[in-house]
């Protein structure tokens, strides 16, 4: 596997691998990886000629306060695993060359961007486009590929590519659970072993939901009031829900009664750690 | 000469000639073309294999009350001058395809944008910058050719291209004149008689700012306030200065004293047609 650090010479390699017909796909990541990224490498390896994996902790999609600082990072395991899967290029651009003295110009998304996760994090889906548009501009990627866990930051960088006529096809892959349920997230690493066991309550709720929707429940009100219950059990003051809503899918308007498909989307802080998890019911 | 006006059906076209190894290079236009767009085409005629002209009057661009509704059009006259000058394809996307339903993506460039023609236009390079990241994913060009009259655009848009990691070249083309030194401009046909005499105060005191600076002045007041009386000359009701002001070239930044090679821009209502024209001095 090979690292390139440098803007140029990534985007001089990319321009000859499209002059050469080769299929490009990207996995833009901010690093310290999981089965859930490494599912996104395996899914698109036999897909394209040339796999290039990102890592790059993107500053401009933290907030103020928000964990940028601690970010958990471990670059010689993510090679390892990178290379173990086949990827082909790994792609570390540093933020100096990334965000110069004078940067000034964002891709902003404005609806898509608005509910959920753009209440408590207003500027992190500018930070979002912004990093995936520059990325491709130097990869030039035929296909990239997100994960379903962000589910939001999936229907904005489709509607990003959409508008902006970006030739670029993008593909989800299905979120990732360890046995018990919890998604995989590199947030994860920041649970305590109390708080992990609290941090299921995500998923079971999820899992009730569904249930609800197969015995032919639609009112929203009743599937959120269930999740609700789930998430806040015991009112334990170590959990608090930042969000639980019903949103249409590609629009994310706000749902009261399940109709066609539903995406159902959770954010919830277990201790000071944000987690976030959905399903499309 | 081809006229594409479908996306699909250009940014195919674009991928193919890339593949090919051909060079593209891309004339964006608004149309009701004069011999300052004609300039740009001969200009990148012979450092291309392929010169794409674009036309399209872009609403986003156009604040309330501007002359979107109005702006001259003669497609029919400017596809004879594009053939004529060896232009490969003409582009000319529609804007019910460019700004489909659930349209809501914006490039933005933050400072550069906000003096000089900001002020009066606030939303108008947000639309430019938009419409030319389209238009830079559609024809896929190396290289981009933009006039300097619209310097603060062409500012703008270099800024954009770095900021964003484009791959495409941006050159600028000095600015064409009519023998009397008033620029060309597709909004002068709104001009009568009267009023296009009035605006060749513009070029008028381009040339006495040019001729201070050679003579030694440095001020930036001194020169300015010679601008203005040149403008304003018998406090002429028909005559309005939106902004007569020296900036640094490259960041936009105001100028005090002409040290380096220093951007003397001007805007000029003369009745209600706005007129733009700009020099380094």
């Amino acid at each position: 596997m090979r690292i390139i650090e440098k803007l140029d010479e990534m985007q001089q390699q990319a321009e000859s691998w499209r002059r050469q017909g080769k299929h490009v796909a990207l996995v833009p990541t901010m690093g310290y990886l999981h089965q859930g990224h490494l599912a996104l490498m395996k899914f698109v390896r036999p897909r394209a000629d040339l796999v290039v994996a990102s890592i790059f902790v993107n500053p401009t999609q933290f907030g103020p306060g928000e964990d940028l600082d601690k970010y958990p990072r471990d670059t010689s395991r993510d090679v390892k695993l990178l290379g173990d899967v086949g990827v082909d290029v790994l792609f570390i651009p540093h933020a100096e060359e990334m965000y110069p003295d004078q940067f000034q110009t964002y891709v902003e998304v404005k609806k898509v961007t608005q509910p959920l996760c753009g209440i408590s994090r207003p500027t992190h889906f500018r930070g979002v486009t912004t990093v995936v548009s520059k990325l491709f501009h130097l990869v030039k990627p035929h296909t990239a590929i997100f994960g379903e866990k962000d589910f939001q930051q999936l229907v904005t960088i489709r509607r990003m590519v959409k508008d902006l006529n970006m030739d670029v096809e993008i593909m989800g892959h299905p979120i990732v659970r360890e046995d018990d349920g919890l998604a995989l997230s590199s947030r994860n690493v920041y649970l305590t072993t109390e708080q992990r066991r609290k941090a299921l309550r995500l998923s079971q709720s999820l899992d009730a939901a569904e249930d609800l929707v197969k015995k032919g429940e639609r009112s929203g009100n009743v599937i959120l009031q269930r999740v609700r219950e789930i998430l806040a059990e015991d009112q334990d003051e170590d959990v608090r829900i930042d969000y639980a809503e019903l949103r249409q899918p590609e629009t994310l308007e706000q749902v009261d009664h399940v109709e066609g498909p539903t995406l159902l989307a959770l954010a919830v802080f277990i201790g000071s750690t944000r987690l976030i998890d959905n399903r499309v019911l």
